[in-house]
């Protein structure tokens, strides 16, 4: 898979795909990310990418000309399932959309900044709109991180069955049940007898009771 | 403000503070985040801070031992308003709790990563968990990230009346209005007459009818 972000940030996105899981996905060739710069792709003075939004008001707008370069640049030579933008104002992101964007070949994502980006070309040129969450971020290069990287954990091969994803929280609308490692007592706190007994089945159904009930104290709304 | 977040992978955090607003913020001198590597605080070998879960299963359980040797040495010189655990079972992160917490002095963040943290760590000195959206990442580094990008530009000073937050989305649950910047014709597609209008009165009705049919259609929800 390939996933290409559009950002006037760049250097923003340097971290987050160099570590960890997003690098060893990489590593394996199982995911490409490669981050464009904007500004790459304006035809204006001093590589300006915003402008004044028309009509007043607070902030600057990112014009569309550089953004419409950029795509069709990019699609010289790849043909994406899905143009991202995202967006507070989007389809709130979860489980089940990663699990199907996991699946794509190819997908482009448009970081906004600044207040916004000019609507036509999220009228002409995005074929999906995604927020993260209910609250607003400095641009779209963390939300772009975010879905790379539980997009990219999901992609066939790239957890081992160490850290499979199978057993996350939200893949069956439960939440996960407590864990506990060494030592057996720190300071007086003891792990939880059953999972010292080695009795696999009372262990599994302590765990699957564990998730049913912490989900219905946080979350009763995914058992619905 | 000062943030503090605990990492297993702190080099992932490099960039997302550095740039833009974040970096503005700090340059103020209104932020100053600090992102502390946990191997510092392991007595295990080979800078150890995870274990395999007691009871069997996949994945590895990060230890609580480091965890507390780290906060309770943070602690030396700080008191933290809240120790912050993100997590996808935590309460779920929106607009408003961002405004909360970015009247706060000191916050502690602590990141996740593998299959989990040793249940006794939350259950005895995190004060806060919280979760980024209903979908599961690596680590908790990138839901770190977004929480101090939220939290941090709403500080009072770190955005100027051109970058406002009061016209976001979510901050009067409405979802912001489309925004357009020149060309005023861009391949055929023409800014909203009302825009070039010069009328404010008009432009500011347009915008909030915007606004509501925008929420209307897309997050429904938001208007209840």
């Amino acid at each position: 898979m390939t996933i290409d972000i559009i950002s006037v940030v760049p250097d923003l996105l340097n971290g987050p795909f160099s570590h960890s899981i997003m690098k060893r996905a990489q590593d394996k060739g199982l995911l490409q990310v490669n981050v464009i710069n904007l500004r790459a792709y304006t035809t204006y003075a001093r590589a300006q990418v915003d402008d004044y939004p028309f009509g007043g008001g607070a902030g600057m707008v990112m014009m569309i000309e550089p953004l419409v370069n950029a795509v069709e640049d990019l699609q010289k030579n790849k043909i994406y399932d899905d143009i991202i933008f995202l967006t507070p104002d989007g389809e709130t992101f979860h489980q089940k959309m990663a699990n199907a964007l996991s699946l794509k070949n190819n997908l482009l994502m448009i970081c906004g900044h600044y207040k916004g980006v000019d609507q036509r070309f999220r009228d002409h040129f995005v074929t999906k709109e995604i927020s993260i969450g209910d609250y607003v971020l400095s641009g779209g290069e963390l939300a772009a991180a975010v879905l790379t990287d539980a997009i990219g954990r999901l992609i066939p091969g790239v957890l081992n069955d160490e850290t499979s994803a199978l057993s996350d929280s939200f893949q069956d609308n439960l939440l996960a049940p407590p864990v506990y490692t060494r030592p057996e007592v720190y300071r007086s706190w003891r792990v939880p007898e059953v999972l010292m007994s080695g009795n696999h089945r009372l262990i599994e159904e302590w765990r699957h009771e564990q998730s049913i009930s912490r989900t219905a104290a946080r979350r009763p709304d995914l058992l619905d």
